[in-house]
């Protein structure tokens, strides 16, 4: 069988557990690693060639990006023009559309396949929105998420006045409405009263209920678990009533990597363009004889 | 906008609730309903063609057979032979394969499209457990069904001879095994332990712990509720312990019936040939807009 040659761009936290799915996921052979300082290989990468650019590797079929979502477009956009099929879980809700306009444009004009939003959100939770919507056209879903560390309002901590150390817990209270609970260090000196009303005051957290506690050591608290509880209620036909919950209790970086890795083997059966995971079919995500999918998953 | 002419083959419970998803969605018009006895119109069909055959009718885009599962391959070439697309709820698990191919074949002879075992399960139960797979490739799925009425045990039942009436209900006993409790009326003259036993070694039955009881009236057990409880635990990358669930309590015809139409849209975007829901993307059997849909849903 010949093997879908891979790149991992980035390693850091998402990049590394890419490296777990690629290396545990039977289809696929490493190309190499992209990061901006080559000189930086720790032993998990000994294997592989490390450079600071994708153009240095050999024969790449799939880049998967690993970088911040901010910078996700232009990762895809080089690694486009280059022929090379991108994915990346650009996490940016209100932007999905005009990203995916954007890559399908430079995808198209150099006979590439980009799938973007290839997380769990948006991602596989994506799918599950869509489907319980294919059960229930009329109807109201809430996708609540944790208890579990947001790391766009943990950012958003970090980068207030004060803050020497922070992490922001995301806490479901049902209807898809969040409570934030926010644990920082406070730099030596400031008084934590104004610093946390700085935080209450921050756009990220004005509008959700929010509290701020001062904790010796934020590390002792990190813990990569997250969580999902994503519900419907609607109508199929004239029939009121019908009602879907989906549950995950996940690693998130993990998870993230492992659809990630299912996204790039889907790439290679796509025509030229930009997709969100409801554009592609589920089977093109998995390894395996189509029929015997079918006859195991159906 | 042009409407999607679709017939309703078989007119029983589940053609109840197509009709009632096809007039609830907006981009449908139904062109008429094929039944055996033409001259039984009920007053919700008065507006519609009634007819014996698929041929009566006028610019007919999509059949939805309504039909049982055993007759649905029958009625399925019937359609795409005259260049029809089809959608069934086929539900025998072990022949979708070997119906598939058929179906592709004539399929793709007469440039026409066949969604097969597009109900819940199979169908959103398929898709469910497609996209766990991409999640967690390695670990366990159970799908736990009920407590409700089985429609294709109940007619399984139905077929057998001296079942006057039937019903099958589905008892969830936890990892994906079930109990079947098959509540029957006898035809005047039967033998219980006859009927009984050829129930049990009908091959929807002859694998699950069946209990068959005689019943003055089945009429009265009648609900069409059920339930599913799906779930997987499983590994992403190096990652253990991913937990899913998803969860669903349903009037069942209804939800058969919601797919299907969702299935019927999604067959004019496909090229000739059989598929089942996992090997189209989700936003096909979707109405609306294709950005408009991407922004609310993924």
């Amino acid at each position: 069988m010949k093997k879908i040659r891979a790149a991992i761009i980035g390693y850091g936290n998402i990049g590394h557990y890419v490296l777990d799915a690629l290396e545990t996921a039977p289809d696929f052979e490493i190309a190499g690693i992209v990061r901006r300082d080559a000189s930086n290989v720790p032993a998990e990468l000994a294997k592989y060639p490390v450079v600071t650019s994708l153009e240095a590797l050999k024969d790449v079929q799939v880049a998967v990006l690993c970088t911040p979502s901010r910078s996700a477009q232009e990762f895809a956009e080089r690694a486009l023009e280059l022929g090379i099929n991108t994915v990346d879980s650009f996490d940016i809700h209100t932007e999905i559309v005009a990203t995916r306009r954007a890559l399908d444009t430079v995808a198209r004009k150099h006979a590439a396949v980009a799938v973007l939003s290839a997380g769990w959100d948006p991602g596989s939770d994506s799918i599950v929105r869509a489907l319980l919507e294919v059960c229930a056209p009329k109807g109201l879903t809430y996708t609540n998420f944790g208890p579990g560390m947001s790391m766009g309002h943990t950012v958003a901590v970090k980068a207030i006045d004060g803050v020497k150390a922070a992490l922001s817990m995301t806490i479901p209270t049902g209807t898809g409405i969040h409570r934030r609970m926010v644990y920082i260090e406070l730099e030596e000196g400031r008084d934590f009263a104004a610093v946390a009303a700085a935080i209450k005051a921050d756009p990220y957290f004005a509008h959700d209920e929010t509290h701020v506690m001062q904790v010796e050591s934020v590390d002792t608290l990190l813990d990569m678990g997250h969580g999902v509880n994503l519900t419907r209620k609607g109508v199929s036909g004239r029939t009121q009533n019908q009602r879907f919950e989906f549950n995950m209790s996940i690693n998130n970086p993990a998870l993230t990597a492992q659809i990630m890795v299912g996204a790039a083997r889907a790439s290679l059966l796509q025509k030229p363009g930009a997709y969100t995971m409801i554009e592609i079919p589920l089977i093109d995500f998995l390894y395996g004889d189509r029929e015997t999918l079918i006859k195991q998953l159906v």
